[in-house]
């Protein structure tokens, strides 16, 4: 596929430009904007600014309300329940971990639940936030229901990702930031466009048997016919799938459930946008346990072995999480930004509707 | 394999016995053998009585100290840290655990790390303490390293499970307790017993390729000539191996790192018995955020709903984290715990061996 790169500051002022031409604030724009950036730069186009024609389309239907403030619920000193009302995800996240790592700094660690909230785009945004106050972050948010338990054959649950992020001395920091099910549904979305069949272990058909088929399950799992994709391990307990459904229902009780919003089957994405959703965050002090300094090193004597293990024939390195990532982020700084071709079109058609120049390419 | 049922209580006395005979106080003893039976009575063998030939050998070379008390090394109010200094892995556990509940009574939510430790058994032990206290409970333990990065091709962290659990009203509660890798070691053993291959996508072999001779696999991973159990999600990113990593590596963080405890290939089993280790303990209210009649209220709704998800052609039934468990504790107190001919045969020539007499089958 073409790729083009575009300046990150830029990329985020066009975005913010146009949430603002549709009434949300400077800030929360600038926000929201930010977020989808910072997914395009560590190389997770799809949570990135091709999203931004869905933010778009779910601001135009009031599933995302452009103006309404958030409403502090419940608080103590070592958590806080927030209620979106259904404002965009990214600000409400964004200030929910700074009450977060707020109330961790003073309390040791924190716990904060938000619902009626709207995609906040990667997890590992807000748990990175902690990263620099020598704080493990933590983020997590229930999705659309797309993920078929072990031995079932109906969407039950989301694609539930968490995030876990820990600061390293001198190596990149490890951020864990993954959905709970083998795949997410943009990548059945690629291999319906490139007209492939489904590798086997990802998704489940109406009968819940293995699904090759990209599209008829896309149709089914939107119209909720049955199958959908399964949890990580697959879809047998041989591999353990049952052990990535429990992690999805896990993420789903720490969210929806805690949050008192929806969950499971109840969230549900419309035709043009995502589903309403339940996050939460967590911040806890590393020296409670450690010098910070201290763990730091032992981060960097870990991590710098794990990338230096022995590689597999036929393989070319040892990865850890977040070390991708960041190399990913660390390019974009330098040489801008890079997104598909197509999707740079689009982005621009989307400003053009609403009179916002696109940025010039690199 | 035949199996035969003995009444639970009297299991523990026996185990119990056995301890005691070895030097550890008649409480600990107690604490370590309710842990090992709990283990059978929920249908997890492989965590159960079987050991407790491989804890004797612990306390029998010094890999476990049977008399050592743990010393607290840092403490606050939503934090403990602990140095279990070789002592028996489920005392420090419980008693740590029992700490963190009481300190998130009053904070509200706790974290605990313990280094120094052993075998601990089974982490959803722990977790399901904090069920009567109207939290969620968290446990996680590092092991010695038996799992495999994505592409590389030698051990460099364990097999790290992690567990949490979350009450329900009338439904059975949600208990998740995973290994991070897509097996344990027992699984590899039991392959070798039945003289099978082993499945694809269990292990990798010394050149990182997927290995089938459980027997090699063994040999080769226990003097770390490479090869080893790979990841939940299997050996590669098609199918989320990544994550599975991720996971391991996350477990690792919140145990051995923030307790100042080994970690990755520090961690290693001696030739009879298991390595240190190191674990984390944490609990939070439920009323943070939600009342807990009403929070399991919804639990209630969310469990019945996914244990009645329509079945996959060929499958039987739907489960969640933890329903088939407690049905198997269900049962055995109502007719004993079930354990393996063999196992029993071996715990009766252990007791024999100090004196203890075996309890009586059912």
């Amino acid at each position: 596929m073409d790729s083009i790169r575009v300046d990150g500051d830029r990329l985020i002022d066009f975005c913010a430009e146009i949430f603002m031409k549709h009434g949300v604030s400077a800030r929360n724009a600038r926000c929201q904007s930010e977020v989808l950036a910072a997914a395009d730069a560590r190389g997770i186009p799809s949570h990135g600014v091709a999203r931004l024609a869905r933010y778009i389309a779910g601001l135009q239907t009031g599933q995302m309300l452009p103006t309404i403030e958030p409403r502090i619920l419940r608080e103590s000193p070592t958590s806080l329940l927030v209620d979106a009302r259904g404002g965009l995800g990214a600000p409400v996240s964004a200030d929910t971990m700074t009450s977060i790592i707020d109330k961790a700094n003073l309390a040791g660690m924190a716990f904060g639940c938000v619902r009626n909230s709207n995609h906040f785009g990667i997890a590992g945004h807000y748990a990175m936030m902690a990263l620099g106050h020598d704080m493990i972050g933590m983020a997590m948010t229930n999705t659309a229901a797309l993920g078929v338990p072990t031995f079932g054959r109906q969407v039950m649950f989301g694609t539930n990702p968490l995030a876990l992020a820990a600061p390293a001395g001198v190596e990149k920091s490890f951020v864990l930031d993954m959905s709970t099910t083998v795949v997410t549904r943009g990548k059945i979305e690629v291999y319906d466009r490139m007209g492939k069949e489904l590798p086997l272990g990802w998704a489940v058909d109406k009968a819940g048997l293995p699904a090759r088929d990209p599209r008829s399950l896309l149709e089914d799992m939107f119209h909720r016919r049955g199958g959908g994709i399964v949890p990580l391990g697959g879809d047998s307990e041989l591999t353990g799938g049952h052990k990535g459904y429990g992690l999805a229902v896990m993420v789903d009780i720490l969210t929806g459930l805690l949050a008192g919003g929806g969950f499971g089957l109840d969230v549900m994405d419309t035709n043009v946008s995502s589903a309403r959703v339940s996050h939460c965050f967590a911040a806890m002090k590393i020296d409670l346990f450690q010098s910070p300094d201290e763990f730091k090193k032992e981060m960097d004597r870990m991590l710098a072995a794990l990338r230096s293990c022995p590689v597999a024939e036929g393989e070319e390195r040892v990865y850890y999480a977040g070390l991708k990532e960041s190399e990913s982020e660390d390019k974009a700084r330098a040489e801008g930004i890079r997104l598909d071709a197509n999707v740079f079109k689009t982005l621009g058609l989307l400003g053009e509707a609403c009179g916002v120049r696109a940025p010039a390419t690199k």
